[in-house]
This record gives C-alpha cells, structure tokens and sequence, in this order.
C-alpha cells in the first residue's frame, strides 16, 4: 500500500510539473498577445476586426499614418470634424484616457479583490519558500487579478514589466494544482520544492531562458534547493519554454519580446569600458534601491498616498505619459527601446518597422553624437525616477524590464562616449587595436552590459543573470563582456553593503525571512545567553494526560503556532512538539466523527509505520476499543524533530542554528528539562536590533 | 578586533579563489600541452627540438610523412637499415613500449606514493563534501602524483579523460592554499564550500565552460549549496577559464580540444530520433555501470589483478594499443575522434589536418554507408569495452571523454541510419520535411546529443550536462535536441534505477556518505525504534567535574569521533560535544605549555564572545589565577549544536534528521536523559540493510 503511496506522489509530481510548464507557456502566450493588443488600443483600434493588433491589423505597411486598415481613435469617432487642426492633441488626450481607465481598473481589482497581487510577488515568494505562511497569496482570486492587473499596467505604459509577476503567477499556478493533489499539499518541504520549480518557468518563459530561470530560482528565490529540485525545475521550466516557443506569440519564432543582435565584434581594450558600464550598473541600481526606499518613507511619512493608492497610480501613470508621449524615440514600450538600445547602427533599416526606424535614426545619427548622448542621459534620468516612483504603487508591476531600460540606455550612452573618444582620438594608445578593423566599439554591446550590470545591482543576482543574458544573447559571444561586467556591478554592490530590492521589501514588508547569510558576529549583543530573550513559562501538552478537551482549550486560549509535547509535568522532558494546525485538524476530524462529546484521552506516541494524514484518522477510530473509555493516538500529527538548544547557548549560535536546520522554533532546555521557547520571528527580530 | 578578523577572512576567501583560479588555469594548458607531447612522442621526434610536438613542429604540412622536421622512431634510431621494411612494425612496437612505460611509470608513482591518486577523483571529492574525513586525499604529494599520472595515462592512450581528475586536482589545490590560512582551514564548513568553488573551476578547464562548471559541482559533487557558493564558484570557474583562454594551449583561441561546428541546420521531425539517441544513451550509460561492477567483482573474485595491479595496467595497455592502432579512424586520441565525430561531411577538407581528413573520408563515404554504420557498430562496443576495463585500474583515469566518445559513436550511427533511411524512404511521412531543404539529417548533431546522452547516463547529471553542452557548442542552436536527449537518458536511467558511477564508487569503497534522497518509505524496518540500533551506554564528559588527564585517558582508551558533555552523571543532561580532534589539539597545547602536569580542572561553559581557536588558548592562560589549583575553560571547543532526538523515533525519521541538519552523530534522549548515540555510519549501514 506504502508502495503505491510513493509511486502516486511521484506521478502526482510528474503531472503536475508537466501542467504547470505547459500552463505557463500559454499564460505568457496569453499575455504577450493581450498586452499588444491592448497596448495598441491606445492609439486607435483594427477597422478589420477590433482584437486584433496593430502588426498584424496593418502587415505589409510600415507606419501607422500608411495603414489604412488601422485608424486612430479621432479617425474611428470621427472627431476630426468637431476638433477640426487638434486631432494630434485629441489623440494624446484619448491615450491618456485609455491609460488613466487601464490603471485604474488595474488599481480597483487589486485594491479591492487581491491586496496580495500588488508589487512583482517575488519578495512574498522567497517569503514562502524561506518557510513563512502568507494566506491568499497564491489563491485563485490572487492569480486573476495579477493576471488582469500585470497586461492593464504594462499596456498603460507604466515603467513595470510583466516579467517578475511571471514568478508570482507560476506560482499561484502550482498552488492552485497542488490543492487536487492532497498526497503533496500536505508535504510542506515538497510542496515548497514545486513552487520553486514554478518560478523557475515564470523566469524561463519571461525571458525564454530555461537554465536561467532554474539558476535564478536557485539563486534568489529559494531558500533550500536540492539536485533533486534542480533536475524537477528544469524540466518545469523547459516544458514552459518550449510550450512558449510552440505558441509563437510573436510571429516570428521568437519568446522575448525584445531582441539583441548576435556577433557584433568586440577588442580587449573595450574590456575597461564593459567594467565601467558594470560598476555604472551597480552604481545605478543602488541608487535605484536608496530612493525607491526614500520615497517610500516620503510616501509613508505624509500619508496622502497611503490614504489615497488610486491616485498615485492615476498621477505616475498621467505623468509616465506626458514624459514619454513626445519624446523622439523614448514614447514606444520598454520592450521596443530595449530592441532599438540593443540594435547596432547599420545602413539597412529596410527590415525596420516604424517606431524602431525612427529610434534607429535617431539612435545612429552620426553628426549630432552629442545630440544623442544628452537624449540618452536624460532618458536614462526619466527612466530611472519613472521606474523609482511605479515600484511600490499596488499595481502588479515587475522590475525587471524597467531595470534593464535604464540600464540599457545608461550602457548605450558609455558606448557612444567610447566610441566618441575612439574616433576622435584614434592614435591613443589604448585604442590601437582600432586602426586594424574597419568599424570599432559598437554602442549595442555596451547598452546590453549595462543592461545586465543594471540589472544585477537591483536585484543582486550574479550567476544566474549571466546564464540569462547568455540564452538572451542567444550564445557566447558576449559572455566576457557580460559576466565582467555583472562580476563589477556585483563588487560595487557588495562594497556599498546593500540588500537586493527584493529583500528590502521583505524587510519593510516584515515578513519573517531569515536570511542564509552568518551573522555579524563582532557586535557583542550576539553573545548574550538566548535564556535572556527566550519566552517563558512554555504551554506543554503531555504525552500521555491530556484530554480531547485539553487540547481544544489549549488553542482557543493560546494563539501560538506550535505547541511542545513532554513526557510529564514533573520530568518536564520534550518528545516532540504539534503544530496548531495539527490539532485544529484533527479536532475538526473527531467532531465529525462525533468522538468529541466523550472527550477521550489523547497519546502521543512515535508511529510505528508510514505516517500520513489519512492513516492518523484510521489510528482514530481502531482505538476505540471500550465505548466509554478508550483514548486517540496522535503520534502521526506529532513532529519529533524540533531544534533543542541548551539554553546558555549564545544568541549567535542559537541563528546559526535557526538557519541551518531551517527550524521554525527552538525548544531551550536547561539540564535537560525544558525551560523556555524561542521562534524565528524572535530570532529575526534580535538580527535587526543587532544589525542597527 | 573580531572585525578585522571578519574582514581578513573575506580577503583571504577572495585572494584563495583568485589563486585557485589562476592556477587551475595554468594547470589545465600545462595538461594539455604536456599530453599532446607526450602522446606525438609515442610516435616519434622532433628534429629541431625535442620538446616540439608534432602540430608545431610540422607547421604548414599536413601529414607525418610529409613532414621532413619530424621523424617516426625508426628513423630517429636508424633502425630501418637493419630491420629494412619492417619499419613499420617496428614503429608499432615501439609504439606499445612506449605507452606501456607510461603507464607503467605512473602506475608505480599512484601505487608506490598515492594511492589516492587512482581513478577519477570526484567520488572522493562527493564524499568530502559530504562530511568524510579521508586523510592524505588532499596531499600535496596526491597532487604532483596526480598530475603526472593523468597525463601519463592520457597520453598512452587509454580509454580515459584528463577532464574529471581536474577536479580532484582543483581540490588538492585548494586543500594546499588552504593550509596557509587557518582561518579557513579551521572552518569546516567554509573550507568544504571553497573545495566546491575549486571542483567547479576543475570541470570549467575541463570543457571551458564555466556556468557548466558550477552547475555540476551543484548537482554532482556537493552536498549542501548556498547561494554564497554559486558565487564564488562563479567567480572562481570564471578566472580558471579565461587564464585558460589567455594561455591558449592549441594556439587557436579554443579551450577543449575537439570541436564542434555550430549552426547545422535540424528538422522538427528528427526529435524522435534525437530522443533515441538519448535513450540508447541512457542504456549505453546503465550498461557501462553493470558491467563496470560486473568486472570489479569479478576482478575481486579471481584477486590476480588485485595482487598484480601493474600487470593489469599492462595488459589494458597493451590490450588498447593492439586494439586501436590498426583502426582507420580509432586510431587517434578520443579527442581526436570526437572532433571528427562532431564534424559534419562536407567537400570542403582543405582545413582540416591529416588525422582528420582521414576520418572524415572515412565516415563520409557516401557509398559504403553500411560499412559506415558497422565500423561506427563495432568502434561503439570496442569503445565501450576499453573503457569498462580501463575505469577502475590504478591510474589517474576520468569517464567524461571516454563516455563522450562511445555515446558520439553510438549517436553517429544512429544518425548515419536515419540519414539512410530518409535517403531511402524520401516519402515517408515522418520524412516529409526534408523534401524542402537541400541537406537533411546531419549525423553529427547525433553525435553531439548521444554523447551528452551517454554522459548523462554514466553521471547521471542532467542541468550541467545541458549547460556543459550549451557552452562547447558555443551556442542555444542545439539546445532542444540535447536537452530533448538528456531529458530521455536521464528518465532512462530512473527507470532502469541506477546510481550515477560516481555514487556506484562512494558504496563499494564504502566512504560514509548520506545520500539527499529520501528514504525507502515502503519497507517496514525502516519503523523500528531507533533504540534498538542505538549505541548504549555512552561515554560522557560532565561539563565541570573533569580534570584534563580524565580527558587524556579518555581520548586513548576510545577510539569514538565524538564525545558528549553531561551536566553531570546524575543529572545525565546533555549541554553538548566535544570532538576527539578538538581535545586532542588541546591537550597538545597543554603539554606544550606545560600545564598537563598540574592536571587542571576543566570546565566546558559557552562563550561570552567570538570563539576562535586562538582564543581557546587565552582563555587558558587568564584562567590561571593561582598557581595551584586553576581551571581551564574549554567551551571555545565545544559544539552546542548536536543533534538531540527521543530514542523512540522511527529510524526512518532519524534518517531524515540526519539528512537535514548534515550532523556526523544524533544522541539520543530518554526522558531528557542521554540514552543511547547513533553516528553517520551507523545509519548508512542501516539504509543499506533496508534496501537489500
């Protein structure tokens, strides 16, 4: 029977994995098509038929003034007449309308249906997965609204991208299957082991990266991640990749939205300036995280937007589309000025569209170089204060996409800059080895180092960034420029000591993460004995004295999560401990069995075979021996490894060990007899007051 | 103070894996220049300088015989006159001679000063990493031992790589640098996490790929894995590979000697074939591991080879030479026919060198394909059988080359079939696809993914071996179809139930190494009460009543790893544990300092402050208050975090205690009271009762 328990968990595993890969690739399917669509709406809508999109509505013409099929809104309502000279400005007023109605509606569903679906979710994922318990995070609802709200924020023009909600969304996904799979809902280690793998293909089809999104998973996510993990995520994230690149989204065989050119030539001496670009990223990204941090105590300390979420939103997305409307090449999608930062200037624009001709144009202007390097300093300057003010609005809004903008254009500039001072100063000896080829440093490479490097300081990912950019880059020309320059955004990083974004949410969040990382031992705070911050007196259940009753007075009275169980009052000696949940269950199962009106005794006793839930009711009702008196065994609800500690053990040791075995609790004992309880939230809670 | 020192750690972690980096680097090209001579030399000379291989000295022609500046034996040694027209065989003899003093010669360095030095290394590494203690695996001596050894047995031609011995190598490196820097080396923990750094440089010399490299020291060799790790594994992977570049042993910019051309084009249809091949390979892999096993027990039956060790490296060499010499295309390195493996037919030959070209008009003989396809049928089970003999003598020999070459020949023709076939049946529907393209169906994209697949089989890795692959072919181009191959191999081998080489190695040398999967849930004993496995009774310190020669004669009258501090005998409340090394370092002290004499008392309290080892011995000499009658305090050695569990706990549970916390020894509690100690071992050798 065990046997075929074991194999149904596999196959349950099996099928789920599958499932959600393949979900995954339709939902991002899905949404890149909806965001299009409804991007393209803002401007004017298909005479053809409404769904459809601007690229597929005008194919064959490349503007959208040529197009006749495609109209814009004062065209379609015919308002040219009633505004006769101001359809320009009718025309800007509609699309911040439609953007002004997008958000809105956006705001209104998370606001009111699914607080939770606000922010990228990757910080409440590594939240989960660290082992806290976040109710409605990964419900129905919750993957609706993110859903709804990431393609109505995107398509606003917002500063967010649809590309770390990936991760909230995989994961809502793999909550949502797990509930037809009891064997596996209640496995708590596996069931975190399968959102992880969830988020490795929310990140691979973000970016059509599978071995990225499994390292990124593996390296900014989990908390714990086993070879045996690895191998599950891979294949989730590769059935979602290859799911994605079946469906196409694009028409044109690519999964990611924007493209970066193969093979562009590189020389050593550039090397310098790819690591000037990375410590440029780093710098960036810290500067990113201090004043997303700063307005968020601005926003906290006066209180008109924490009273008032849907005017923020109103008023970052009124102002997004004034900055950007007129802009000359800022005005398309992040997407779009990713694939023109990372285009090389080429004669041939023949294959160009509309928007990434002009960009290109203006991108490659050779006469006006300084002309472009003022338009990319300031659109690095609006992009990173645009995306400063949309991270934190409760909206679902990702940041990696803007991450990358800013530093696309900041690494662009770099290159212009180099490629300024290589042509007016050819003879300088570092660039000698421009003489011998005939087109040197191209401004591409660099906007996709800064990129990467941008990206790296904001969320503080190494390994799994390069492995990214590398399945972006579509192979392993870049791979030196890159990884130099993530290895220096990195160190710039770690000498400017700040968290990933992600983990400054966690923290003013409060969530109660425990970080992997020692602590500082050099405060002396650290070496204070745990018995001085430990809870005492502790509520004990006995083994073998309680009853029925007992315990279900035990945690109407008490609030705790976790509950140690002794052999007896006198002795005083822990065997184990029940969770909360453990107890309510089973007091749930004995009052549907009417078993609670005889308040039987309660044991607690180690099992002697395979314990799961379903055999815990069936130890229920065998006991019943005698109608009147006979008593529940509980053993199978009972953990027996819970983290003793003596407690004259310093604190610092007592984290090491909180982090080591990933405990949520620590039982202190005192000459055996247990004398006091200590819980992570504690644990975190000294591991603050230390550190400031 | 504690500052500095936290500080002077992280410089010293920095500057460590810098050297690793950098040394692993010069190791590699060294390798690789010190085979491709010693290999040329079997052969023949150069005439300008002895130390010229053969591509350097024949610069600018194309084959040995054309080649004026260097000369085969026969007619270095002016043996032609005397043994006129048998220079041929001459040359062979002299041949095998040469090879068999090779292996000889290492064979008596590994059996005379390392036997630790033997096989591939990485089922030790596994090991280390798993908590063994294997002393002398890390010598300096295993290294230089080592290093000789692997290209010996490389260059005689054996069935064996120089790439998986890279890792015991990065290892011994590591474990030497260590050494001058006792902060690390006694910090258990951090020096393990530097071995896994040192293991992933080894693998990303290995194949140049250095995200592949430490992936596999995530998913093969390491036991636990931090993202603090990824990092520096990263770091140190990414140094190793770009001082390998820079040093650019094959003068042609590339860092692993066979190539494979990028860019041949695939058909979606040819996936079913690609995961044949991935399933052939999966079997091939699972059959290596059979009759590997198979040959070891029988060699351990018969106990000739065992005696005559020697004798048996002879007759594999002498068996390979004679085997392999006569063949049109085995004849050259594995290196050598996997480049040619890799390569697709095409009528531009002009590049490629003599050896090459011979190959390439062999295996792209249109019209003997079927003796194509039978030499390919024979070349795999030759291939397939040096290498079952040859994995396993007491050579410095590594699987991933000999593996790559039998799965690339077993791909190829897999590929020559399918290729036959689409020629034969053009209207077969499955074919259908070809109709459209000018070539169909290249075997050499068979090759790449039935190598990988048998690779996988053989090392039951699967991430790696996809990043591993991803970086050699120097692109995404074939990264379904590998991926699609390993996905099939890897399932294969779950199927046939088999452990990876490596593991296979752990258990019949029996290191005690607890494996991360879960136990078999199914099998009743796993429910007994760990009690009656349990040691009993236990040795005991109490933590103040001792005096330090109770300590010494504790030390010496047993031989146990770990001894547990009581409160007191009464009371027989464990506070925590004392390693056997720990006080035996003390003692040392002690003696030293002259302070055994006097017998103190000593005390085992927890510390006030940073422990370190040094500030054990400070402790020591404050304490000493009057000249008499002092005390030493000794909780700076002490270990507070010992695994505690009831002694009525199902083994099963035990199991997985151990197997999260990572502990060597669990003491096991009766009402609070120490009852009874279980070790590691212990448990190894019950999992293993369990599963037979």
């Amino acid at each position: 029977k065990s046997w075929t328990s074991n194999t149904r968990k596999n196959f349950a595993v099996a099928l789920l994995l599958t499932t959600v890969g393949l979900l995954m690739g339709f939902l991002a399917a899905y949404l890149d098509i909806a965001v299009e669509w409804l991007s393209d709406l803002k401007f004017g809508v298909c005479n053809m038929a409404v769904f459809l999109n601007w690229a597929t509505c005008c194919e064959g013409t490349s503007s959208l003034d040529t197009c006749s099929t495609f109209s814009r809104w004062s065209t379609t309502l015919q308002l040219q007449n009633i505004f006769s000279g101001w359809s320009a400005t009718v025309d800007f007023l509609l699309y911040c309308v439609i953007s002004l109605i997008y958000t809105c509606i956006g705001a209104i569903l998370v606001i009111t249906l699914a607080p939770y679906a606000a922010g990228s979710g990757i910080p409440e994922v590594k939240a989960i997965l660290n082992g806290v318990v976040m109710k409605g995070f990964l419900s129905s609802l919750t993957f609706i609204v993110k859903m709804l709200g990431v393609s109505l924020a995107v398509a606003a023009g917002l500063s967010a991208g649809k590309e770390g909600p990936y991760v909230h969304l995989g994961c809502c996904l793999c909550a949502l299957l797990c509930s037809f799979f009891p064997l596996i809902r209640h496995d708590g280690r596996l069931y975190r082991e399968l959102l992880a793998c969830a988020s490795a293909a929310g990140v691979a089809v973000a970016f059509g990266a599978p071995v990225g999104g499994v390292l990124f998973s593996l390296e900014e996510v989990s908390t714990y991640f086993s070879s045996q993990v690895l191998w599950h995520a891979f294949y989730c994230a590769f059935v979602a990749a290859m799911t994605l690149k079946v469906m196409n989204p694009y028409y044109n065989g690519k999964t990611v939205i924007f493209e970066i050119p193969s093979n562009l030539p590189w020389n050593w001496f550039e090397i310098v300036f790819f690591a000037l670009t990375g410590a440029v990223g780093g710098i960036l990204g810290t500067v990113f995280i201090r004043t997303n941090l700063l307005w968020m105590k601005l926003k906290e300390k006066h209180g008109f937007f924490k009273r008032h979420p849907i005017g923020e939103i109103l008023l970052v997305t009124l102002g997004t589309c004034v900055l950007f409307y007129f802009s000359d090449f800022l005005s398309g999608s992040n997407s779009e000025i990713l694939t023109s930062l990372f285009n090389e200037c080429s004669d041939d624009t023949q294959e160009l569209d509309d928007i990434a001709k002009r960009n290109e144009a203006y991108l490659c202007s050779i006469k006006n170089s300084k002309y472009v390097a003022l338009a990319l300093l300031v659109g690095t300057f609006l992009k990173l204060f645009t995306a400063v003010i949309t991270f934190g609005i409760k909206l679902p809004t990702g940041i990696f996409i803007p991450s990358l903008t800013v530093g696309g254009l900041c690494g662009r500039l770099i290159g212009v800059l180099v490629k300024g001072a290589v042509t007016k100063y050819p003879k300088f000896a570092l660039f000698r080895e421009c003489l011998l080829s005939s087109s040197c440093v191209s401004p591409a490479i660099y906007a996709v180092t800064g990129a990467a490097a941008m990206l790296g300081g904001v969320t503080r990912v190494s390994v799994s960034l390069v492995v990214i950019m590398m399945e972006l880059t579509n192979g392993l020309h870049y791979l030196l420029p890159i990884m130099i320059a993530v290895l220096v955004s990195k160190w710039v990083g770690d000498v400017l000591h700040v968290d990933s974004i992600y983990e400054l949410y966690i923290k003013i969040k409060r969530y109660p993460y425990l970080r992997s990382n020692p602590p500082n031992e050099n405060s002396r705070t650290g070496w204070i004995s745990v018995r001085s911050i430990m809870h005492t007196p502790v509520v004990c259940i006995t083994s073998n004295s309680f009853r029925l009753s007992d315990l279900e007075r035990l945690i109407t009275e008490y609030k705790y999560w976790n509950f140690p169980i002794i052999t007896s009052f006198e002795e005083n000696a822990i065997v184990g401990s029940v969770s909360r949940e453990a107890i309510a269950f089973v007091l749930g199962l004995c009052h549907r069995d009417n078993l609670a009106s005889r308040d039987p005794r309660v044991h607690f006793s180690p099992p002697s075979h395979l314990s799961n839930l379903h055999e815990a009711y069936s130890i229920l009702n065998t006991n019943s021996s005698s109608l009147e008196d006979f008593a529940l065994e509980l053993g199978s609800i009972m953990d027996f490894f819970t983290l003793t500690i003596p407690d004259n053990t310093p604190v610092v040791k007592v984290i090491e060990a909180f982090q080591n075995t990933g405990a949520r609790v620590g039982w202190l004992l005192n000459g055996g007899k247990l004398s006091g309880v200590i819980s992570k939230k504690d644990i975190i809670q000294f591991m603050d007051t230390m550190s400031s």
